[in-house]
């Protein structure tokens, strides 16, 4: 018998009219899908997707740790990549649906780099999906980018002279997952008087999307996970 | 009476399939689709959309010029956006439609510039779309990101250290449109041992896509526009 494949899909950033037409017609053939767990509620994933499910498709939440330590983040994914070759052995295709893009910093690739690791005969496609910076962009009204401009995108903060270099040396840069940083950032943009041109997106394509565009009166936001900012270098 | 919206739409790298709901809800919906003209064949953006158009729909290709002369330029922007007004002025929704992402290195963003800049009453919205550098990591079964990593995007090479900066810089450098500086780009990844983890992906999502993975015996490529190179730096 044939091994089922696993579709990871990328579902857009949160409005469910944003996933591909690829990823809705995978996601409405197969028997099983599966997710990132919510802690404590819904997971995003699964929220974007609800409405496309059907009561006889099995919904499989996978649980990623989200935790620092790597033994306990190998575990957790070894977990995963166990329940999902359950269905596949068995002929099953599963679509694994995470929020945004399925290769852009996605749980999508610990669960896939597992599984072909333990099971090197899974079979694994991917569907891209929009990612947040393009939504943002895209709910601005602004370019991302023109012409010759360089992109940099930075996932989040590690080192103070990570934005500088940068901003050194990129013409647009993006700030994914901004809020916990938020302060430090607005600090380094206003030395360099970039906060004009500088916006933060909460929440993109969500019911519930807040933009701040200019940031010079904003030196302290109180931002959900979920943010990311834009500065227009050049 | 209220003038039409403009949407743009990023209708992605090439695969009909990788538009989005939304994308295609809006484009079936208007009674005009604009594109970027083709030079001497069908636009890319035009044939991707070609299958979703009815009788009923005006189509509308636009000429962009692409050229270096900013004046050339400027005269055909603003053609385009007479043309496009044309029907906006007379209630008319008009889709402007892209290959890729609307956003990202688009000419929806000199359309969309030039018509606000002529006629500030008209309304414009960005429906964001599949962009190729995320097409190409679905292709080639690899992350593009992963945890901390930081990307560098590069329309082009025009200073030869362009490209060593991204390269001290970041941890994945994706290189749009490498087809023209193919060759000094891998003398680099040479030098930088990076050539084992370097791919190009040419026409990525396109019915004629061709992957090269490990770039070490390939100094030299014949390459089409739509060409695109990844290289995994850390």
């Amino acid at each position: 018998m044939q091994t089922g494949i696993l579709y990871g899909i990328g579902v857009g950033p949160g409005d469910p009219e944003l996933i591909t037409l690829k990823g809705l017609r995978l996601l409405k053939q197969v028997p099983v899908v599966a997710f990132p767990e919510g802690r404590g509620k819904t997971g995003m994933a699964q929220e974007i997707v609800a409405q496309w499910l059907s009561p006889h498709q099995v919904q499989l939440p996978l649980d990623f740790a989200f935790v620092r330590d790597e033994t306990l983040l190998a575990q957790a994914w070894e977990i995963a990549a166990q329940k999902v070759w359950h269905y596949l052995q068995q002929g099953q295709d599963v679509a694994f649906v995470c929020e945004g893009d399925i290769s852009f910093y996605s749980t999508f690739t610990y669960l896939a780099q597992t599984l072909q690791q333990f099971y090197p005969d899974a079979i694994v496609q991917a569907i891209p999906g929009i990612c947040s910076p393009m939504a943002a962009a895209a709910a601005l009204g602004v370019p991302l980018t023109v012409r010759h401009q360089r992109l940099a995108i930075v996932p989040a903060l590690y080192a103070p002279d990570e934005l500088e270099t940068a901003l050194d040396w990129a013409d647009v840069v993006v700030l994914m997952k901004v809020s916990s940083v938020y302060d430090r950032v607005w600090q380094i943009l206003q030395r360099r008087q970039l906060l004009k041109q500088s916006w933060v997106v909460e929440r993109v394509a969500l019911p519930n999307q807040v933009i701040y565009s200019d940031l010079s009166d904003r030196p302290h936001l109180q931002l959900s996970y979920f943010s990311l900012l834009i500065v227009q270098v050049k």
